[in-house]
């Protein structure tokens, strides 16, 4: 083959995924490895350049040389550095530079973006957005992110920035969250905030079956248990469910209202209970006057867990002008 | 002169206005007439043309080709067609075309976009926003309109749709809107929301210095009355200030996180109360951590009654290519 391939690179909490892929969405190879053994800056940009040794060799391609190189990575980033800021939840210090080795290593542009938006630009391309002229995805899972693709290209803020729309406010009487703020989006319906709300609510009056699930550990409780225990009718976590669906349902009506986008896509983890939160969705869109919401889409998002990995190799895509 | 003098036209609710101005953004000369005289559609066009010829006159250009006319309208406005469907404001019925005859009486290009989205050019052409990256304007009066201008252009949605974040929802305990919510923006803190609520407070206990005010008829309170009664202290009206103050504080926070803007700048009639918002809405931004804010400017709007005249004119010049 003479097209010299993409490559994305997912870096999520647990594990990073690397694969080559041509320039039209096909996987050639994948590599990947989880995040915990690294030890170190230089040990963790050994791990990216090894992966993408591998996953380019998987792809029946060793030794070439890749076009370009993207990346989605767990935020706070820095694309215009290229550095990520996330010691939170990846074995990295403050401003590490993960972009520059990989850039040597290959001779190639390494681009950089968070994890939401490499999977909305992913769900753009070749997902449930593909062919949208504006597109909002929105991605639940411990938090809640958020990317805006335009004419199949990110929106950023002023100087780069990301926009963080799951820390809008939605109910001033909710739950602080560390963003500052009372009651956001995240602080209502991510899978944290779900899981928290069902830590309480397991040691409280009509937690029982809930505690039960857990194996009498309220610690234990996580918003997987808090759906399953909702799923059974249980009215404690049914609670904590529709208070997330009417948290997301006002969560799309101010999408649409900040927005006017033809399509609002809804992934991550979370998103295996699409059908909870369709209905009320729907229904609040259906209910938008001053917008029109003709031809507005809303849809489950469709690459899975591939969303952020697409969306890189399309990062990449777009460095070189395609 | 040799350049050929930009057109604007601003309609409101009570009033025509259109000035001549030149592309560095001096006007040359302006004309104005009442809305409510135009009896028909054809009447409300030939007193636009009209409006031109003699603000063209009055900057010394009688008989003068405008190089290009630009329109902001009191909303919904279709920009593709050209047409306003506003009854509600405007003598004119729905699906109104306030271009086609414009065009053919100057020979020039004649653009329209609804008043919000003008006054926001304006601002970041001439006014509070110039010179910035990315601005989100919004417009306090009878409703609340926003526009966001990236890069000196207006950020329609899909399909040239308006977003209209003056209808997002901040407290779902708050007023039903017409927009088909409840507490959104506008139900809080529009001149429409605060003049209702010092209506219904009039007639409640401790209403007295409202209702003695409107000189004893409820129904005569508005938003300037209510403004009045707070800065003197009562507590009924202050309660109603702090309302809107609260919500347009929550507000600005989910336009940070929406947008990731460099500046935010309010404006509209209500804003003379600038002073009473501009602290709350200070304290949300220096409560914001995920969405970096240094450098993000907040401030009153500059150009008073004149942003949607040169934001129009700016419309105008921008269809040059200018």
């Amino acid at each position: 083959m003479s097209e010299q391939p993409l490559i994305g690179i997912d870096i999520g909490g647990t594990k990073i995924a690397v694969a080559a892929i041509t320039s039209s969405g096909r996987i050639l190879g994948c590599a990947q490895a989880p995040v915990c053994e690294q030890s170190s800056l230089a040990a963790f940009n050994d791990t990216l350049i090894t992966l993408v040794r591998r996953a380019l060799a998987e792809g029946g391609l060793p030794g070439e040389k890749p076009a370009a190189i993207g990346i989605g990575c767990t935020g706070p980033v820095d694309p215009a550095q290229g550095t990520v800021s996330n010691p939170y939840t990846l074995p990295l210090p403050m401003d590490s530079d993960i972009t520059t080795p990989l850039r040597k290593a290959f001779d190639a542009p390494v681009l950089l973006e968070n994890d939401a938006f490499a999977a909305a630009l992913g769900e753009a391309w070749l997902g449930a957005a593909r062919g949208r002229e504006l597109a909002v995805c929105v991605t639940f899972g411990t938090g809640i992110g958020c990317g805006v693709v335009r004419a199949g290209r990110l929106q950023h803020g002023a100087r780069g920035h990301f926009p963080e729309i799951g820390h809008q406010i939605l109910d001033p009487t909710g739950p602080p969250c560390y963003c500052g703020a009372s009651g956001c989006w995240e602080s209502l319906a991510s899978g944290t905030a779900i899981g928290q709300a069902g830590q309480r609510a397991a040691q409280g009056p009509g937690g029982e079956a809930l505690l039960a699930l857990a194996g009498g550990r309220a610690e234990a409780v996580d918003a997987r248990l808090v759906f399953q225990a909702a799923r059974s009718g249980d009215p404690v976590a049914c609670h904590i469910v529709e208070r997330a669906v009417r948290a997301t349902a006002a969560g799309v009506h101010n999408l649409v209202h900040a927005f006017a986008p033809d399509a609002i896509v809804l992934g991550g983890g979370m998103m295996c209970h699409y059908d909870l939160f369709e209905p009320a969705a729907r229904a609040a869109i259906a209910r938008i006057t001053i917008v029109p919401v003709d031809g507005l889409l809303i849809a489950p998002a469709e690459l899975g867990a591939n969303a952020g990995l697409y969306g890189a190799a399309r990062l990449a895509a777009l460095s070189l002008g395609n």
